[in-house]
């Protein structure tokens, strides 16, 4: 099948969102959690985590930033400066899918869905006690991305929090054990099997193909 | 298990770069073509490929820019202003790796990791024959990250092909079927297996968890 940039357009809203959301392969399915100055907490599920730098450790997620676009997780961030990022397991596939209905400011995503609101170390925005992996991000930088109306939240990793027994000896996670998930298109969830490992690539040791 | 930024940053260089890279959990492998002006043709695996937008169809990726790394891609994307996204697969996950060896400008990574160059509706950037699913991309805005030496490449999307058995009616593209797989870490791999859909979360019709 071929489709060009006209046929792109001429694709109803939510055909052109699934498609244009699944062509890009796997996304990452995670957890934003944070709170504002009346201690009200929010939770909410974001498919747009990227690692941008591991020394500084850096990661970064985007936002819409048109006036139809609720943005509680910006605004939180930028009043307190802190957010958590949580990896959805399967298990609770469902309460991190519906963070994403439209809940009133003053109401808490945690309570209405179900999950557990967790503080470990001060870290004043709530982790999700149900994650085995948990990051605790200090806001960096937010750039504008001037193509559409949107914004890339930039934030360096101030706290990690995993189960030992995903943690294999080269410090990279076992996401097949740890029960993470990802999403293509706006509703598809897929879990990971785990295919190959592969070495650094070197010229010297080209194998054959 | 806890690591705060102190302990993150006396983690050597290698166990550094597996933890931070795949504490995110899963990212999507795909290879981007490009040609320079002399027509030698450059392929090269990213795991940072990021949705921005469905409309206009807006996909992004980052470049270290520091002048340690080679950026044959990002060079010949400034050259000639157009490149291709190609969704990695099982059958050719050796092949997309050895990308990544460190190879001369003048030699094209088509040949020296035996993928074919396919060209399609008179686009100039090469495509990967034995990739299912194909994404040609105009340059749209280079973003610099000023909390390290990176860039974002925006790019919209001009064409796009993938087979019509991978298709479902509501135009999501089925990853499990096409063989799609993803990356955590620098060189672990994975495969995906569908989980469940979801509706579209509405307060109204919030399950019982």
């Amino acid at each position: 099948m071929y489709l060009d940039k006209t046929e792109i357009q001429k694709l109803n809203k939510i055909n052109r969102l699934n498609l244009i959301n699944s062509i890009t392969g796997i996304k990452t399915i995670n957890l934003i959690g944070t709170v504002d100055k009346k201690n009200v907490t929010n939770l909410a599920v974001f498919s747009s985590i990227v690692h941008i730098s591991s020394d500084p450790a850096l990661l970064g997620f985007f936002v819409r930033t048109n006036k139809q676009v609720k943005r509680d997780t910006l605004d939180n961030i930028v009043q307190n400066q802190v957010y958590t990022i949580n990896l959805v397991n399967s298990k609770i596939v469902k309460q991190a899918h519906y963070t994403s209905a439209k809940f009133d400011k003053n109401i808490s995503e945690f309570d209405k869905c179900s999950l557990k609101e967790q503080y470990i170390n001060n870290f004043i925005a709530p982790y999700v006690a149900e994650c085995k992996i948990k990051i605790g991000l200090k806001l960096k930088e937010i750039i504008t991305i001037n193509s559409n109306n949107s914004n890339l939240i930039v934030g360096e990793i101030e706290q990690m929090h995993f189960d030992k027994d995903i943690f294999f000896s080269d410090q990279t996670l076992d996401l097949e054990k740890s029960d993470a998930i990802g999403i293509s298109g706006l509703n598809r969830y897929y879990k990971f099997n785990h295919l190959c490992d592969l070495p650094y690539a070197r010229i010297s040791e080209l194998p054959k193909f």
